[in-house]
Order: C-alpha cells, then structure tokens, then sequence
C-alpha cells in the first residue's frame, strides 16, 4: 500500500473529530454528490471489475461467487440509490436520549454521539464499499474498509470515487479509510488497532466471521449466521403454516434469516407432515428429518445430530417431531444460532412462552422469519443483523453505528 | 475445584433460562434474604477472611491492599445494606423500549431482556463477590465470579452463603458460579468461554483489565482506567475553579474520576497558577508542570510527556499550558483514557464547543469529575465506569446489564 495499516488507521482516527461535527446538511449533500459521481465514473468503475472478473475466472471461482463479485450498470445505478436512501434518513447524531437533573442541581444530558472510527471486514460484493461507507459517513463515523482480495480493484474504484465526493466538498478525505492491499496480514493487523479503532463489523460467511471474533482486540459486534427454526405447535393453523414455511425455506435460499430446521408437535405430525412432504417436494427442498418424522415422510433422509446444528443456506429441511412446547424451546435453544425462530401457533399461552423462552434476537409469532430485516423492521438501513447481546441484537440501522457520551453541567458542584 | 471452569460454565448457562424467568418479586425476596443471611454468619465469614488475611500478611502484603481485603462486622453490615439497596431498585426486565406496527401488520415489541450469563473477573475486595451477584441477579442475569485468589476463603464464603439464599427460596442454586480456585489459568480458561459466557466485565486495576480485553473472546465491557482532565479556561471563575480542582484531585485519591492533570489557558496563567501552588500546597499535592507552567510556580517538577498519559491515582497533578481552547481539546483528546474530562469556564460557547469535542464517557462544564459514578447519577447500583463505547459507556448501572430482543406477532405474513 505504500504505507502501513497502522499509519492508515491513524490518518483516519486523526480525522474522526472532522466527521462527528459534520452537521447532517453537509453529509447528505457528499453522499448525494456521491451517489452522482458512481454513475458518472460508470464506465471507469466496469473497467476495473472486469479485471477482477478476469482474474477470479482464470482462478476457476465458481460461477455463484463470480456472479457476486460481477457489477453492471443497474448494480452501480442501485449502489447510487442506496446512498441517496441513506441521505434521506433522519440523522440520529446529537439526540438526547435521557435528561435529569440531579438534587445538586447537575444536569445531565446522555447525547448519541459516533463511535468515532469503525472498521468493517467484508468478503467479494463490492457494493458493500459504497454501503458501508454510507451507513458510517451518515452517523459521523470515520471508517475504515477492508473488502475481499478478489474485488480489490472494484473497491479502490468505488473508494476513489467517495473520496472525491469528500474532498471536492471541502472535507478530509481520510474519514474514508481502505486498507489496498490483499494480504491477510493486513486485515489481522487492523484487527489489533484497538485505541485507533472503536468498533470492529464483519459482513460476510461465517468463517469470516469467526475468524473476526477469534482474532480482534477491538470490540467486534457479530453478525450473521442464522440457524433458524420454526416449530409448528399442535394448535397451529396447518393451512396457515405451509405458505409460512414455503417462504422461510424458499423465497431466498442462502441468506441468514431463512428457516434450516422445522420443529413439529407429535399430536399433529400424522396430519401436517404429508402436507409438509407434499409442499416442499414442490419446492425441490430435501427433508432430513429424524425417526419419528422420517416414519411419517416419504423419502426424507435421517438426519444427525449436526443436521439441527447446520446452516444450510440451501434447500435443505432438517425436521424434528417433539413431545411438546417445552421440548421445542429447548431443542431451539440448543441448536440454533441465536438469530430469529418462529412458534406457529393459535394458543396465546403457548405463543407468549415462546416469545419470553426463545434466546433469540427475533422471536416470531405466526410470521415468516425472513423478516429480520433492517429494511423489514422500516429502519431504513442496514449494517447486519446482529447475533450477540452486547450493543446491539437483530437488525443494526443507523442507531446502532452510534454511541452515547454524557453531558453534566454545573456551576461549581464538588463531590462532598 | 473438583470440576473445569468449562463445567461450570455449562452448569451456570443450563440455569440461565430459569434465572431469566424470575419475577421482580422472587428476585427481591432472594436479595433480602441473602442480606439478612449474610449478618446471621458474620462469625463464619469474619473467621474464612482472618484465614486469607493471616496468609496476605505472611505473603507480606502491603497494608494498603491487605484493608482491602479485611471484613469487618461493618463492612459485613455494608455488603448485607448493598443486597437491601439493589432489591430496592426497580426490575429493568421485560421493559418495551419500542414498540411499532409495520405496514404489512407485523407487531414488533423491543423488549428488554437479561445478557444470560455474565462473568465477572477482579480483584482482593470480598465485598465485590456480593455486589456483583446482587447486580446480575436483579437484572436476570446468571454469573460467574473470579474474585482475586487473596480472597478465596472470604469469597467461598461469601458465595455458599448467597447461593444458599436461592436454593432455599426453591430455585436453582447453578445460577451463581463460583471459581474456587486461585490459578490464574483458570481465569484465562474462563475468558474463553464464549458461547456459555455472554458478556465478561473485569473490575479492577488497569493490569487486570488490559489482561481480560487482550485474553477474551467473550464480549469485554471495558471499565476503569480514569486519566481525567480538567482545563481552566480564560473566562473560568477562579475562585470557584480552586475547590473543583481540589475536591478532583484530593476528595479521594486512587479512584479512576480523580484528576490527574490540568490545563490551564496561556491568559490566566500568571493569575491561576500562584492561586493553584498555594492550594495544592495545603493539600500535599506535587504539581508536575511544563516549562511555562514551572516558571510560575514554585517548586514544581518538571513534566515528562509520559506525565500527561499517566493515570498517578496519588497526590500528583500534571499541569500544562496551552495557547487556547483548540489546543487545550487536542491535547485532551490526546493523553485522557476517554472517562471524565471538564473545562471550567463563564463562556457558553466554549463550553458548548469543549462538550461536543471532547471524546469522554462523561464531560463536565463547572463541577468536579467525581460525580463520575452510578450512585451520583442516580442509577442506584454501579458495575463499574465503561470507558469503551460499545454497549454502555460511563456509569453502568441495572440496565446496562441487559440487552434485548424483538418480539414479533403476526398472523401469517410472509415476504414478498
């Protein structure tokens, strides 16, 4: 790169205190201007993504792979309108959250502020470039991206291009941060910038993400996998459940909040299984179900111990029969990643056990779990889905890119 | 201990659930209980500390730490009046923070909720080992404690007698986890039990807390280190400047909301600092000050630059003098640990331009930086001062040891 990671981070954390005080007009118009010049530079922006096309296909990357490393006008035009929607957001900076005054007559204010410098760890799209920097820019951030090997010449294009949309407007371009480089040791050496770094968000496979959460010592907010079940309670509304269910598995495959393990009550497995059987053979999903369920399917391959643990993201059903509710939310806590499951379920009793039981960031209620969604929950942005407790759980928006300081005025209180 | 720390964790995580369902109600009624046992067996906790201190003494320990580490009838009384305070408090559980219909009908409730099983690692004080269960159990929360091997009798203890208060109430006593062990591999072995352990906060000195940041691949709330700052500006009141600046530095010395250095403008140097010799003077503090501070006063050392980075927590007060307000930030933002930095001053623009640019937990307009604390800002408990800005940041008090989670109701919805 011609410098080192830990140099970048510090250009960038030097620039941080510029970016929280940009006031919300002078960050819609950069990412507005931005959105502008990632049409105008088009042409520019397909060149370089044709290079890593090239190279990705002469390394025998498979064609899925290929496919998300790939832009084309309509990408670069949709990348244009994610900045413009995230201009049009409210900006959550400055906020006040909470307002006390203490008997001492000190008044407090806990005011959201930015984390100040965030750091995001991301695999091939290089969409992500322009959207990571939008979700950070818009909440005062300064940021520092580290894409995938295979887009590095999309992303030093796209990156080139945002700066300018900084520095034309008279701002510091080093509040955008981009680590040039393919080499791992790069992205575990910005794993260790704690102190430059407030804030570490890894968007991608799980592997990556694991390797995150073992290798930082900056605090990492985890996000992704999503083993999700649906347990299909004996009061269900088995006409309801199969469209439900249809459209967990299916509507998207490979995607976090899809549905990998279904859950059934004995008391109407002989009913709903043939239902079941009958749907997902439509759908051309295989069903590896355990003995009970097996019994009762038709060609379902028996299903392990890892099967209940495994995200498919692929048209793959685990299915297990269960003596009631209590087995159910145990077998989910057991399993499952924490992400989103669902009860389908007509007793409110049983449904609000399930709400309370379930360890997870979004627990449904007669709904499909492909709803964990920032766009779906209508807050207008997304930065992941968070799997772990600490700051944020489920979908992460602009508010959650912040933090909060305390404001404590006085007029000469001392402590007695 | 008879079992791993892994077993443990396993035991404390399969109590979570039921430690998560309790109500308001049986919580207080446990915490009250557990006071008044922990007076009942004054005798035997007074007799397991004497053991610990008579080896702290033959260790030759230093006075300082072996007071803290001694229990007394009164300090007994103290953690008995703590278990009383947090039984008081209201139950942060189950709280709605937001509550929304989208569009499409879907019901969505963000519901506060316990982390699940918190482990807590620190230092000689038995006194913690009660504080930090009262906290985590209000909350819902499952623990597991480290205390520091000094205190391993006090502590073991401690414990037997608080988890008899849960079993006797008729619930799980696997809800309080204990590493009874005085091998620091065991610590180690603890802060990797990520999955079991869903948050870890160190409650110590600054060696103890770098060591959890660095080893953990659990969550860390980072807490503690205080290099507080406080700036007098050249529009301060210096008569009220003088008592904030001594109740900083001398109220209490060793705790992390001390002041450890100030700056002072270039314009009321000559009139300050003689006001600051003589008061630090009275106060035995040694003034360690730059070269334009030193030709002012008298007898000062002069400071290094590692002074102006060092958190003394002794009567030491590093002072410098800056050309103005911008320079005075900067150099704040450079040396302070980001806990609790001030700017005396009668300007309001200063003031307003030294809260939005200082980058501190809690920063301060004309009062002292030891209000810094969970009791001060009326939250009525305190884990301990986060000085990071994931999750919590300043004072931490019940609800900074809860997340939570989305509860969504529908009926039938799919994605389109």
């Amino acid at each position: 790169m011609g410098y080192t990671v830990k140099e970048l981070c510090e250009k960038v954390s030097g620039a941080r205190f510029e970016a929280q005080r940009l006031s919300a007009e002078e960050k819609n118009r950069v990412l507005i201007d931005a959105a502008k010049r990632l049409e105008d530079n088009a042409e520019q922006l397909l060149a370089a993504n044709a290079g890593d096309i090239k190279a990705a296909e002469e390394a025998g990357m498979s064609p899925g792979l290929i496919d998300r490393l790939r832009l084309s006008k309509e990408r670069i035009e949709g990348m244009a309108e994610g900045l413009r929607e995230v201009a049009a957001l409210p900006d959550p900076v400055g906020e006040v959250l909470e307002e006390f005054t203490r008997p001492n007559g000190l008044r407090i204010r806990k005011v959201r502020v930015p984390f100040g410098v965030v750091g995001i760890i991301y695999e091939s799209s290089p969409n992500v470039t322009a959207d990571a920097f939008a979700l950070c820019f818009k909440t005062g951030n300064a940021c520092i991206l580290k894409g995938g090997s295979d887009a590095l010449a999309s992303n030093r294009a796209i990156v080139a291009v945002l700066k300018e949309a900084i520095t034309e407007a008279g701002f510091n371009g080093d509040m955008l941060g981009f680590v040039d480089s393919a080499d791992r040791a790069d992205a575990a050496e910005l794993m260790k910038m704690r102190g430059l770094v407030d804030v570490l968000i890894p968007r991608g496979g799980a592997g990556l993400i694991r390797a995150v959460v073992e290798g930082s010592s900056i605090p990492v907010i985890e996000t992704g996998t999503g083993n999700c079940h649906i347990f299909v309670d004996e009061s269900a509304d088995l006409e309801k459940a199969i469209p439900i269910i249809v459209n967990a598995k299916t509507q998207r495959v490979g995607v976090c909040n899809a549905v990998e393990s279904l859950v059934v009550h004995k008391a109407v497995a002989d009913r709903f299984l043939p239902m079941l059987d009958k749907a997902m053979k439509e759908h051309e999903v295989e069903l590896r179900a355990d003995s009970k369920a097996g019994a009762i399917l038709t060609g379902a391959v028996p299903a392990t111990e890892e099967d209940f643990g495994t995200e498919y993201l692929a048209l793959i059903l685990s299915v297990k029969v269960v003596e009631d509710i209590g087995e159910a939310i145990e077998h989910i806590n057991k399993y499952h990643t924490s992400h989103s499951d669902a009860i389908l379920t007509e007793n409110k009793e049983n449904a609000e056990r399930f709400l309370r039981d379930i360890d997870s960031a979004c627990v449904y209620v007669n709904a499909s779990t492909r709803f964990t969604d920032g766009f779906e929950f209508g807050f207008g942005a997304e930065i992941g889905i968070s799997t772990q407790k600490l700051h944020a759980r489920g979908p992460m928006g602009l508010k959650e890119l912040t933090s909060y300081k305390y404001l404590v005025e006085g007029d000469g209180q001392i402590r007695g």
